[in-house]
């Protein structure tokens, strides 16, 4: 049994210019495959009733559910409703009940009603209209042959509310959808191309409906296993029978599964140990603090850091001797060390994490080029550290360095697992 | 005259699943846009041989140029090269200089070349390979007819490089694209629609080939001019006239132009005064200190920094006395000034900065809700402070914090110009 196919279709010149980033395709995207649909193919087009059209004619070739947004608003390059009107051979006519919930939204607001505004209750005469809660432009559903055709705004908190209360619910009971199963291994330690030699046998025994993806970012590399079939409950058995067999191979790599962040799932084998932790940074500047605070509830294992860029502060802040900066320089591994360790006694954590090297562009030598980074994890135990080799881009090394730095933490935190 | 089109293809079953957010495409059409081209449209594909064979010769049929990123990769679901080489009608053999790069990589790295990353050297025949010094997967050129085909590694920072050092140029010269020239004002402190009534009159007045837009971005809006033209040299005349009249109106919001960021701004400034800078940072967790220390050469300035999410560390590392924390609570005017001062006195800088708020999803009240955050900026002759109220979006309020922050800054630098 296939999967019934969709495709989106994102209208507005904003999306061809590039003056914002298209996050309606990719959430639309997730939550059809997360319903048992089969996304196909996304295009964008500007606000041009040519270009549309087109595109309706190209999607109706190719998927049983043509999902737009965009267009829908009260201005002129507003083209959608009028345009899947000719599209559908119909007229527009006044809808009663849109223009009673634009009446109430803007009375809420304590707005006048524009004659603009009421241009947005004038819809296709054979849609079944998609009452919108949160805005004053509706949704649409279209019916012709075996195709649905569905249209909603395209601002983002509108479109994912429509979606998921009336929507989602109304497809899935349409298309009679199959069952779909997704998890995540999320690796960080290995790079794509030795993580599939590592698990080739695996792979290559994964049964047709359980596909395997890639999916390599900054140092780290997701694993996500889908699995489709009629039913749920056996899907979500043999995509963790696979897991099993998958996990203990490439389990020091693993630091968590589907939403799970390093620093998250860093978060929690911190508060499972009851370890606190800070941090002290030269290059990375903040950044790794940064990253270990985006996570909620953060402030249960993290207790600060000093960011020390000037060698006079990595003195008085973090206690790096005189002598150890004179001697080895800022960017060493003693000076790095002493930072950790530094900076564990100073704030009274657990364990100290540092990062000190030069990010570039300027400041590299023949002895310490640029991408050159060291990075140490103290602990009440002793303190380890790596040297990095990494590129000549400033905010990447940044990025890098913390990657690794996170990593560094992550084994010493379960080597003895 | 009439501009070249231009059509994206992303390749990627991750992007038809939703699993990352197409941000390359967002970037193409900018860049393709700055360079004098017109995109039409936008497509992604998953990994499929027949759907990228069916969505090349689609973009064929409307566009002068097809760009097409992803799938480049070292694995088996990589199918760029050899759906091209197919479509093409040409075979793939080994290119040598592609795999000296990736040999090249690899042993800077340290790693060892695998057979896999061997492949990523197997080239269709009838490109012209380009160098990706930044990565593994080679960019390839083809041309056939009057269209010309670009293939590009799916990774933003291997693409990005491979755009602006190696294709944008190459790509205007063939095209012959007609002059452009942009220039971009950065404000911050204003709103958009603020911002369109202060220069409504002058917006009015721009002749028709110079076009004003609006890029508003987290608590900023960019300004952007775009003069076409046949000859470069009468374009930048006219926009600098232009500028001439409008810089003087908005001059206290401006901080920069072009590629400035607030941060590369306020460095210029504190350069120029002989000021240096320290931060003592609680809800933005090191965002502040990261944002100041990713502008190259930042260490000329910025000192360090102080990221104090325990109380405990508040009164330790930034001198906060404990009856303030104890009657104000660290979310108060009270404690983000004492850390501010105590931040600029601790490490000796000219200015301290600090903020100190309810980042969220948890821990507001009915008194402290949520996304309130204060921001303070202490100097010689004193200090100031703001209350902002955000959002419940952790990471939002974190950045928007920053922006404030950054902001402030600013004002206190440039009040008495």
């Amino acid at each position: 049994m296939g999967l019934p196919s969709a495709e989106i279709i994102t209208i507005g010149d904003e999306l061809l210019y590039g003056q914002i980033v298209d996050t309606n395709s990719q959430w639309i995207s997730q939550h059809l495959g997360l319903s048992g649909f089969r996304v196909v193919r996304r295009t964008s087009v500007g606000d041009v009733r040519e270009d549309i059209l087109a595109a309706l004619a190209a999607a109706e070739q190719r998927a049983e559910l043509i999902l737009i947004t965009g267009g829908l608003g009260p201005t002129a390059d507003d083209l959608t409703r009028p345009v899947l009107a000719e599209y559908m051979g119909c007229g527009l006519s006044l809808h009663e009940e849109t223009l009673e919930n634009i009446r109430r939204l803007f009375e809420k607001r304590g707005f006048a009603l524009s004659e603009r505004n009421r241009l947005q209750a004038m819809l296709p005469e054979s849609c079944l209209p998609i009452t919108n809660h949160w805005g004053t432009a509706a949704g649409m559903w279209f019916e012709r042959g075996s195709k649905v055709y569905v249209a909603l705004p395209g601002v983002p908190y509108e479109m994912k509310n429509l979606m998921e209360h009336s929507l989602l619910p109304r497809l899935k009971q349409h298309f009679k959808t199959q069952a779909l199963y997704h998890r995540t291994l999320k690796t960080s330690g290995i790079g794509e191309s030795w993580l599939a030699d590592e698990i080739r046998d695996w792979e290559e025994q994964l049964p047709p409906h359980i596909k395997l993806a890639y999916l390599p970012h900054l140092g780290m590399v997701d694993l996500r296993l889908t699995a489709s079939g009629e039913a749920l409950e056996p899907l979500q058995q043999e995509v963790q029978q696979q897991i099993d067999l998958l996990y203990p191979r490439i389990k020091k790599w693993v630091y968590g599964f589907d939403t799970d962040t390093l620093a998250s799932s860093l978060g929690e084998l911190l508060k499972e140990k009851g370890y606190t932790l800070a941090t002290a940074e030269s290059c990375t500047g903040g950044f790794v603090s940064y990253t270990l605070t985006s996570v909620p509830g953060s402030s249960a294992y993290f207790l600060g850091s000093v960011v020390a860029y000037e060698n006079a502060i990595k003195e008085l802040e973090l206690g790096v001797q005189a002598d150890t900066l004179r001697q080895y320089g800022a960017v060493s591994e003693a000076t790095v060390t002493e930072m950790a360790q530094g900076v564990r006694q100073r704030m009274g954590a657990d364990i100290g994490l540092a990062s000190s090297g030069i990010a570039g562009p300027g400041g590299g030598t023949a002895e310490k080029p640029v991408g050159l980074v060291w990075i140490a994890v103290a602990t009440p135990t002793g303190s380890r550290s790596r040297k990095l080799q990494l590129s000549q881009d400033r905010d990447l090394n940044i990025r890098l360095s913390t990657a690794h730095l996170l990593h560094l933490l992550r084994q010493t935190l379960t080597e003895n697992d």
